[in-house]
C-alpha cells in the first residue's frame, strides 16, 4: 500500500530527486499535461534534467507549454506520475516505464494507490490546484509559463469553472495564477473557443438526426459508424458531444447513441437534477453517475432507440406519478 | 455634467433613499438584472420599498432571483439605474421613469454621465463586481439570494471567466460569492449549458450552409430572414451564433451574414488576433474593433458574400505579403 505524504515530504522527495520522469494518463487532458508542465518547469528551476512522457503523446494544442517529451534520452532515476488515478491508465506502449512509480501526485479520490509515496488531495479541482501550493513550498517562484500549465490544468478540469468540483479555493487559486502572468485570455482562446472542422462536421450530422421524445421532456442525437468514420472526428471530441442534448431548454434527458466498430451502439444518458441517468442505465446493463450514466446495447439502431426510449419512459412516468402524490398530499 | 462618487458617498445616498426605483438596460443581460437584484435585496434587507423596472421585462431563466417588478405599485423618490451606460439604453416604453436619473450604478468606461450622480469603476469587469464592495458597506450581509445575483452579474459579463475582461479581482469575487452561498453549479447550468429549441435549430441550419474559403482560413454561414423567422429565434440567441465560424480550428476571419427584414444583409466578422477585422468591416462602410467588427450591405446574398470575401481576401493577401517581406528581411 502506497504512503501518503504531506506537502513537505513530498517537496523533500522533489528536491532530492535526479533525472525525472513525469508520467502522464493515456488520452491526456489539461490536468494531466498542464500539472506535468508545472512540475516540468520547476523542476527545470531547480537545475534538474526532467521529461515528460504519456502513452498517447503530448497533443499539439499544448505546445505553448513547449515541454520536452521522453525518447529515452536519458535514465530516469525517479519517477513521478501526474494526475493518474490508477495503473491502467498509463496505457501499454509506456508499460517499460511504469513499473515502478516513486511518487503519484493526484487529485482523485478514487487513486489506487499503485505508487510508492502518493500526495493526494481528494477536494482539489485539479492535480493543478494542489501544486498551486507545492511548487511555492520547493522554493521556486510561479514564473508566467509554470502558471500558464497550472491554468491550463485548473481551467480544464472545471470546464471552465461550471462544473460541481469548482470552490472557492479554486478561484483563489486562478486569481493567483493571473497575479502570476497566466495568459488566460490567450489560453481561453486555446482551449475553450476551437473546435476542429471534424467536430463542426459529426455536430451537423447530430443536429440533422436530432429528435425530441416525450413532449420534448426526451432529446436524441445518433450515430452510424459510418458517419463516424466519414467525420474523422477525434474520440475525445466526439466524448463532450454528448453534453449537447442535455443542453437544450426543456429536456429532462438527453441521448446520444453513438455505434461502435463491432455494430453496437454505446448510449450516454445525461439528466437534468431530479431524473436518475443511472437508474435507467442500469436497467439495460450499464451504470454511471445520478446525472451522466451509460450502457451499449448489441443490434440495430431501432431496436437500441426503442430500448432506451422505453427505459426513458419508465423513468419519466415514474416521476410524473410521484409527483401527482406529491401534488394530492 | 454628473458628479463622480466615491463607494462611501453612494453608501450615504441609499441608506437615506426611500421608495426606491431600479432601472436596467433594455434586450437585459445578466449583469444588469443581477445586479439590480442583488441591490434589491440589500435595500429590502435595510427595510425599504423598492422594485426593478426593465423595458423589456425581467427574463423568465432570472426567475430564480424572485424580483418584484415595478408595476406602478409606488411612486418612486429615488431612481437608480444599473449597469445602464447612456440613456438610450432605457428604451422608449419607459421614458416616464428615466427623465431624472438620482444615481447610477456602472463599470463601462464609455458611460456618458447622464444621471445626477455616478458611481463607476471602469475596471471592474461588470457591475456585480463593484456591488459586491457596495453591499457590505451599506452594513448588508451578502445573503446567498444576493450572491447568486452577483455571481449572475459577473459570470455571464465574463463568459464564465473566458473574456478578457476577466481578473484576478474577478476570481476573487467568485470565491467571495461562493463563499456566501452562491450556488454556481445550478446557475451556471442555467446561464451556460442551456439552448433554446429555437436556437438549436437556427444552428442546424447554420451549419449546413457553411462554407470555407481560402484554404480554410475564412470561415462563412448566411442565415435568410426566411429561415431566421421559421426558426422564430430570439434575437440575442442569434448574435451569439456569430461567434461559431471564428471558432473553428484553421479559421483566421468566421463571417456571419444575416438578412435583414429589409432584404439587405447585415455581417459580423470575426477574426483571429493579427487579422484586423474593424479595416475589413471599414473598407464597406462598417466598423468595430480589431477583432469584432460588422458592416450592412444591401442586394442579394450572391452580392453580399462576393463583396467581403474579397475584402477578407484583400487582407490576407496583405498579411501572407507582410510575412514573406518579414521572412526575407
Amino acid at each position: 500500500m502506497t504512503e501518503q505524504l504531506r506537502i513537505e515530504e513530498a517537496v523533500e522527495r522533489l528536491i532530492k530527486a535526479e533525472d525525472v520522469l513525469l508520467l502522464c494518463h493515456k488520452n491526456p487532458d489539461g490536468d494531466t499535461i498542464g500539472s506535468a508542465g508545472a512540475l516540468f518547469w520547476a523542476l527545470k528551476a531547480l537545475g534538474k534534467r526532467v521529461a515528460v512522457l504519456c502513452a498517447d503523446g503530448i497533443p499539439a494544442r499544448y505546445g505553448y507549454m513547449e515541454l520536452v517529451p521522453f525518447t529515452g534520452q536519458f535514465t530516469p532515476r525517479f519517477t513521478v506520475a501526474v494526475d493518474v488515478a490508477s495503473i491502467q491508465l498509463f496505457g501499454d506502449s509506456i508499460r517499460d516505464y511504469t513499473r515502478q512509480i516513486d511518487l503519484c501526485i493526484d487529485h482523485h479520490p478514487s487513486n489506487a494507490g499503485y505508487a510508492g509515496e502518493t500526495l493526494l488531495d481528494g477536494e482539489a479541482a485539479a492535480t493543478a490546484e494542489l501544486l498551486y501550493r507545492l511548487i511555492p513550498a520547493m522554493g521556486v517562484q510561479l514564473t508566467p509559463r509554470i502558471a500558464d500549465c497550472l491554468y491550463t490544468g485548473l481551467s480544464t478540469d472545471t470546464g471552465c469553472f461550471r462544473f460541481s468540483n469548482t470552490t472557492a479555493n479554486t478561484h483563489q487559486v486562478a486569481a493567483g495564477l493571473i497575479g502570476s502572468g497566466a495568459r488566460v485570455e490567450e489560453l481561453n482562446t486555446i482551449l475553450f473557443e476551437s473546435k476542429s472542422r471534424e467536430r463542426i462536421e459529426i455536430e451537423r450530422i447530430a443536429l440533422n438526426q436530432l429528435e425530441y421524445h416525450f413532449d420534448g421532456r426526451c432529446a436524441l442525437i445518433y450515430l452510424t459508424r459510418e458517419q463516424i468514420a466519414e467525420s474523422a472526428v477525434q474520440l475525445d471530441e466526439l466524448e463532450n458531444l454528448t453534453s449537447l442534448p442535455r443542453m437544450i431548454e426543456g429536456v429532462w434527458v438527453g441521448l446520444t447513441l453513438r455505434q461502435q466498430p463491432g455494430g453496437s451502439y454505446k448510449i450516454s444518458v445525461r439528466t437534468d437534477k431530479g431524473v436518475d441517468a443511472c437508474a435507467i442505465a442500469q436497467r439495460l446493463g450499464g451504470g454511471g453517475h445520478s446525472r451522466a450514466a451509460g450502457c451499449e446495447l448489441e443490434g440495430n439502431l431501432a431496436n437500441a432507440k426503442a430500448a432506451i426510449l422505453a427505459e426513458v419512459e419508465r423513468e419519466l412516468t415514474a416521476l410524473d406519478k410521484a409527483s401527482e402524490a406529491g401534488g394530492e398530499a
